[in-house]
């Protein structure tokens, strides 16, 4: 009986393998660190390790598993399975992942970045259950993003759809990781919002934003902006509004654009919550068109840290 | 032999109803003005004389339709077929206009809005044929939309997605038809160029464009800046480019998003042609991610004048 699946989880610190049932419980989970400085072939091995590992430790033949699920920095090829240079793996240049994995234990695989397989999970376990047209927003170091329509990956023309972050709002803004300025990543990722909050910090130093800083203004981080406003700091809340407002802008375009059911915001939406939220909500109903602002739900992604095994075995459940 | 269709095209000014074999080879072809101010009543009677004197006048018997396509201003409800307030159809306030067609022919009949369904109608007949990721835009007085994904209209959680020419740029830019500020439409359909145009004119008398537009600055409209910047007018030129800036920004935010093969740009793009779209391509490819803008097409629209019949009949062949 091909009841389980393996979910693999490469990120740029770490690695990790989940096996599942075909209902998303997990029975076994192998963590490793990716030590991407060693190399690929060094992660690679460890990965197909893992994989053993965690399929034996559950107790499993192979026979009983009836997919491999990727979760993986982009860009990569969906069809193909190859990853091409993720920026949080140096030296992963057009590897194929895909083949690798099947030549080794002859289980079809299935390769997604990471942005895509977290909507997909979303949908599947989290937020986005029951609709069929899903936004997913990470809202961390960086800000990406999936579609799903219909239960579906929307992948695009070649696997590059979804990247909600690099929708340009200020041309002449704040330069981004990718290269150009003013992208919503640029001015609401969480480096993005400690950049911000440093600067205004510098300018007000009566601010709550510092104590939990440590006193320490290239300490401020995002959370301590979050943690500030929650405590009625000003400043804090002027930056948590101006955040709202970025994002509220980006995502009152992708309603227009898309139309979705919902939208799910994760990380820091998932910390901060209706702070954060709210004025979102307000700054979609005020910049978007009438008919889509009215059905769209922006809520916090419930997956929470649990999202990376998930996002895995969504891919082949 | 249900080897025949018939297309409704439904305009602020004119109705047109064309009946066509399904190749889309058009057999005859009716029209009359809509009269919009003369109710609705009076205009959905036009309409089914209409189908009825185009399917006579094709020699057709009422079996030989297979389904009845209507094209018309939204917002709409595709799965009920209910027409609700279009900006240029005053009075049409919730009309079940699919109900009525099926009720007086007993035909299946589809209704989409115009943008949408010229989208279809340019995958099926046009410059979309053979791509999987298709965006229409329409420049002309307004700038809609429409995303074709795997031949299908892509149309989100209430009919109300491709809503392209209404995402933000400029949140504090000139007031847009819709309500908000600072829409690609606000900056780019003929209106809002002509508005541009008569205000740099204003500042600068020496420029061809008043000579095109009369010597009458009021007169000044989109076509006079193309054909100005044509015969090398600096300040024609210049709107050009800025139309162009605004238009690949836009373009360059779904090109991230929506990753399409193809975003193909009616009326003014058809008439100003590479005068226009070359530093729109030049603009997507500095401010688009780099493996979504490698791939994408800029293009003008193929279908021209016809779009509005092919339009209607692509929604059911």
């Amino acid at each position: 009986m091909t009841d389980h699946v393996v979910g693999i989880d490469i990120g740029g610190t770490k690695l990790a393998v989940v096996v599942a049932d075909k209902h998303g419980n997990i029975l076994t989970k192998v963590r490793k660190p990716t030590e991407a400085h060693r190399g690929r072939a060094q992660a690679i091995d460890a990965i197909l390790a893992m994989v053993a590992e965690g399929v034996a430790s559950a107790g499993l033949k192979w026979e009983q598993i009836s997919g491999i699920g990727v979760s993986c920095g982009g860009p990569l090829d969906t069809k193909t399975g190859i990853v091409y240079s993720p920026p949080n793996l140096p030296g992963w240049d057009a590897v194929p992942l895909k083949r690798l994995i099947e030549d080794a234990f002859g289980i079809p695989t299935v390769i997604e970045n990471d942005a895509n397989a977290g909507a997909l999970a979303e949908w599947r376990f989290g937020g986005g259950r029951g609709y069929d047209h899903v936004v997913y927003m990470t809202m961390s170091t960086g800000i990406g993003g999936g579609i799903v329509v219909g239960g579906q990956v929307y992948h695009g023309a070649n696997d590059s759809a979804g990247e909600v972050g690099h929708q340009i709002l200020l041309p002449d803004g704040p330069p981004c990781g990718c290269g150009k300025r003013g992208c919503l990543e640029a001015l609401c990722s969480g480096p993005a919002i400690a950049r911000r909050a440093q600067a205004a910090v510098k300018a007000h130093s009566n601010t709550r934003i510092l104590a939990l800083a440590g006193g320490q203004i290239d300490a401020v981080k995002s959370e301590h902006v979050v943690d500030a406003a929650r405590d009625g700091d000003e400043l804090a809340m002027r930056l948590v509004d101006e955040t709202a407002y970025y994002m509220g802008w980006g995502i009152a375009n992708l309603v227009n654009i898309l139309n979705p059911d919902i939208v799910l915001i994760g990380t820091i939406a998932i910390a901060a919550g209706d702070l954060l939220l709210n004025p979102i909500r307000e700054t979609v109903r005020q910049m978007a068109m009438q008919r889509p602002a009215e059905v769209v739900k922006i809520m916090p992604a419930q997956l929470g840290e649990r999202i990376g095994d998930l996002a895995a075995i969504a891919l082949v459940i």
